[in-house]
């Protein structure tokens, strides 16, 4: 058999960003030849999904050299980079239930030098809250919102912000909303304008577009 | 066998509802046996879903008869009640194409006597269009919100307006919107409190319910 | 960082209801800052989905403070309010596996000084148990039905009732019932006219709409 | 290539039924070979979802020679047998729009020499309709009950009726009721005990069930 | 509030059958109230879907006086009425892993007084060992098919065997089987005249209806 | 722009197979477009899902060029080659209604100069007639199976036979069958070893795969 | 009643954009009086979702004053802004039949100012059609992937380009990929980084994200 | 009651693949019964879905009689048999995660005498990790490939490679992709020709299809 894991060092020159180790369904060992090859590329390496019950299970010598954020399920090998970029990424959750998944994308934006601002709990039931932001939410070129539920917070945002907007629908609800389909689903089918989604809970791929955006 | 219709005559003593004619799936002289015994039982009788085509194809007795609504493919026999009450429900559509399922609610309402007032276009995503009526909505004891697409309509109003609200979502628009289950969920979902439902295009059920809750 | 739970006080004032606080998906830390939050906006506050293992994680001053019922998950802060109303809310349940859901709306009532009556287990398959209380269930202004599996409950309480009717789908039920969907569907399909209805489990949605419509 | 109709002749002495002909799908050409093989074997054969446009296309010795009925699309090539059971089987609809799918139970049922009794427009919105045949009904070994939208009649004549109880959910409804997937889930997952289900508008095969109870 | 559990003792009258007490999502004391309410109305009392977990929290008199069968998680308390019925019903599965279901079946008709007869793991991949039975099952008034994964089972027996055939989908396989949905619309949609079908897993509603056909 | 249409020339040498024109969604001049390019590129080209509308639709001079088959909806342009392989494929149909489906495999075959034979109608409901060539059957390497409704016929089929099986669900059925999913879904979870399985009537993909498995 | 139709001026200063009219389920009448709206309000509007049909039934004097596109469905009312921008968006579809919607992007595009340059049929089963361009298209700073089917080459080129992609789903493809939800969810699945998704079909939105980013 | 598993030892001789055993869902005496049965029979058994709590409760006879893979939880009773081929089956997976499903595929091959060569982790957001091994996997007559999430990896290699191409999608993945439904239908829609496809996780029915083909 060929080697288990095959890094793809070439990711970042191709398209401008590393590839981060994915973490659920690997093996420990297999987390940790990821992990290396990533440092060994690019010096550092970004861990998602990485829960405290597989980091316990990690290598000792991998498990301390690990900047681990339980909330996120995220982990860093090597040293942050310094920061390139403050003011281009908002983050704004819909509840406080979301800030799992907004901190994986303040993660990985943080990971690539960008130090994005975090909104929380400002859900449209209480609309105040939003619009007592919207001044400064439309000074940045790029607003990440993370909602579930049913994730009205997404079309609200999308009337009344002119920057680059990105859904996170998350998997926060239940009954018809188990799961984030509800949320996903609203945020495809919004009458706003030009909102953009990714996969439920998917922080990290919504902080990548961001970058692609950025083109930092 | 027994006869193919059987008018539900009693229902208006029970549950203070006349039963109306449901023209789906049913043939031009079952629709016209239906509507004379409703007229028979009481004075008056409420035809729905009754399209253009069964229109023409009903006996010409009947079908000049009927005051016929090509939109919300509604129709009465007999007279209309007099109006008995003028403040008590509003109607607000999310967008145009809302309108067919808002003028059932609006047309079943007048047949019960009580005259709503009809908000069209007042989608989100031009958040200004609800807030510039918001003190106006929030007089009335029973607001029913029509939307379709991703139905974040549902959610703001539900967090601004003090009465009972009743959600209708729509089939209008397409992709994952296609259906109406998109705005069905959200409505569901909803984060705001207190928010009920009926089926996708119930325009009659939400007026019936209206009803209930007046005990017109 | 903006503060990670944004208490929404002035909901009582828009809408007549006070923000309660759900705690799936929260933090112990999270959950005791939203409790707080709303005890001093309104002297009291209602905690939701508040199992007896996230019971215990909270601070013991928390804890030992709270009212808590595990059967409904619910909790309450502060001292309960006089009951205002007593005759105006009937809580129906199909079956004594939807207590749960029956007891959440009993509780979020009575937060609110509203006294239910609950009549459990009369489910139409035995269809005496309900036709028994028919004539009482009649005189309620509002009557909340709760029922899994297939949901028939809903239609034949719909024919048989005046008053608004707000039908609760449980997730009680297995194979083709499995998570709710069925009694869900059942309700919004029911042609029993003027039945509304919220999301699956959403007990505490249904006492905010009977709220709403009682204008307590 | 082998012929493209291999009637199943046999099928008579291995189960007690005939093989039928289900004309949507097949060629005109398909169709009146099949028929007529099945005129071979038994003397009579029946046709099955043949509507009038595919009626006006056959071979017109067949077209003329059979007995076709438009509303449940059957028809029968050959005699009618003599009745050999009268009051054995009873079909009961919830509303006027399905009795297509009973025409289709009856006149397969009437195939076989067994004339059954329907009970059209009993949906239990209007509870008194079944009630008031409720001891009828009980008469009968086999009762197939026919309906669309939420299905609730499944359950109550379930809870009130000693026979064989065979529910034919039908595609009549709209919204969250189309195709009739929520009647279809609400039989299954219904609380009575010992209901049986067949395919959404399947009166042909609840008929063959009924009759390989009966064993006519 | 009324009592949390009404035992319909009169369900036996009228529909030949008594209540089961259905465990799962009962408490220990809801079930030991129901138990014994069935053994006051009928001298005995079936008790389904009662887990081992469940068994060992309810009270020990009522624990010991129970036979408690693991595998079919069914129990009865008082006696098991005499043997009326001998060779009625056959219950024929898929593969060994559908045992569990057939158990409930069995269990059920035998606390009616009919000894089934099961013919286990006679899927047809294996065609032989079904048609080696084929002669045996033909000669049952009464054929149970308990299967999972593809159901292939239910139509192959649907063209061979001439008695009332039940199909009772289970939830045995994984992918696109995973919760026994295959199964079950493959029973639905089966090509063999005259199937009937209960809910995924529901060995006790098959055993009822094999009790309404035999009228036992 | 760009051309738009860019035929892949360059398939062949690399998998074995040309390109086709695949009709569906292309006006009628990319389809003249698509299919020169392909007679260019290979002396002939295969076009499928063409049916008698879009048929009339083409430039005339292709038209008349084409060896067209309604029932298949597939076309040749330019000659067919000779045959090259006869007794490799067999193609077996449920029903008569899957034979457009089953033309499309042999089509395409044929196209590459395998004749196939069809063996139509034999689905499982009458065992008798897949028992019947089953000896026939087991000495084709490659047995290609078509069928909807409930796809009995693959695991029956699978349990028997020993060369390399594909199924081809079709969207023959309604109510539950309606579209082809649960002959899809029957096929996958089959219990029968090594059944493999193209998209509902994918015909030319299951002549696709046979041709790389007979590497023609 | 309120207007029916009550165009948000307002957007364009808030977020950028000017309203569009989404023509289906509006009336000639109501589309011909937001178009108005738009022109007056900016000068020019634009139409999408205006299929030749409705265009004939519009008032003659907006339908001649329209530029009309029939395969994209779109239309603009005023005279075209100049090009402002001319090597920002690349428009890439993965077959012929994807090019209604690609011209809906494009054409949406234009209307801002906008010239994108297309793509057309470089789907990933003819690899070498996407490898001949990566390198072009790797010099645009937006690129917009328009594919149905199973959607592969929305990861294909997500792992080889640089810059901002946005994935548009089509409803092109058969049986499973019916209605675009394959390629919808193939998008939202995918394993290349930071892709963005728009709703099925939805040209518009992607052309409207693309503006956004760019700030045009 | 008839023996509880039921062996199906001729399996072998009709189709060429002697029964495995499928633990999952089966006791611990029934796995040892069918395992004995196969040795038996063959002179060894595979036993598949064991994982390491279930192989832990078999007797310990067996249980240290069996060669077991705790990733793959396969385990084979009896000697392995000689290889007998090597170089016609490659098994690619697109990610880590999908080892344990490959190992279920090689090692179910290598049971019956047929060596694989797996390569791993080469998905098509890293291109050239499979244009690196294009060459080496166009010498393979069979080339099954085992990839979750988008499954964008079938499509690529369907479009590349010319051997007979099995795709076994799998359940890794999150949000959309729970469950492998969406690398399910990416396979079945892929507009590579000639792509087969099995059940989600299957990788034993692969490497069956594999032996089929090959007629080891
Ligand atoms: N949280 C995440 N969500 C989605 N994709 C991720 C996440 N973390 C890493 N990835 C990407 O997913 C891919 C996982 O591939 P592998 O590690 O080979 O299974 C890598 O290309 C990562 O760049
Ligand atoms: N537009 C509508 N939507 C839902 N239910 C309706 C509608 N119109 C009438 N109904 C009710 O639906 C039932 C239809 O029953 P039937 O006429 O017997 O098919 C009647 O009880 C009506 O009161
Ligand atoms: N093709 C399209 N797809 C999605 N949204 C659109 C499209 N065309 C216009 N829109 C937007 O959808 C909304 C439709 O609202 P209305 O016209 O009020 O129904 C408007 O805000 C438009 O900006
Ligand atoms: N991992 C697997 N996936 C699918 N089928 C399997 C697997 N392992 C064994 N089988 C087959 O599935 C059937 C299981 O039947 P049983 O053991 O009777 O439940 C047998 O015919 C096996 O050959
Ligand atoms: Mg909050
Ligand atoms: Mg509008
Ligand atoms: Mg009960
Ligand atoms: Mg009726
Ligand atoms: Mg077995
Ligand atoms: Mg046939
Ligand atoms: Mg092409
Ligand atoms: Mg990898």
């Amino acid at each position: 058999m060929t080697p288990t894991v095959r890094f793809d060092a070439d990711r970042a020159r191709r398209i401008g960003l590393p590839e981060a180790v994915f973490c659920a369904g690997k093996t420990a060992e297999q987390i940790a030849i990821a992990a290396e090859a990533g440092r060994t590329a690019h010096g550092r390496c970004l861990l998602t999904r990485l829960d405290t019950a597989m980091l316990a299970a990690l290598p000792s010598g991998l498990r301390t050299a690990l900047d681990h954020d339980p909330l996120s399920r995220t982990a860093v090998l090597g040293d942050w980079p310094a920061v390139r970029d403050e003011g281009s990424v908002a983050v704004v959750t819909g509840g406080t239930a979301d800030l799992p998944v907004a901190g994986e994308v303040a993660r990985t934006l943080r990971f690539a030098g960008c130090a994005a601002t975090v909104f929380a709990d400002v859900g449209v039931a209480g609309l105040w809250r939003l619009l007592e932001i919207q001044e400064r939410l439309a000074a940045f070129p790029v607003v990440i919102l993370v909602a579930g539920m049913e994730g009205a917070l997404f079309t609200v945002a999308g009337g009344l912000l002119p920057g680059l907007l990105i859904a996170v629908p998350t998997a926060v609800g239940y009954g018809i909303a188990t799961g984030g389909h509800t949320a996903l689903n609203a945020a495809l089918a919004s009458c706003a304008p030009g909102l953009l989604v990714t996969n439920i809970d998917n922080g990290y791929g919504a902080a990548c577009a961001a970058l692609r955006a950025l083109a930092l």
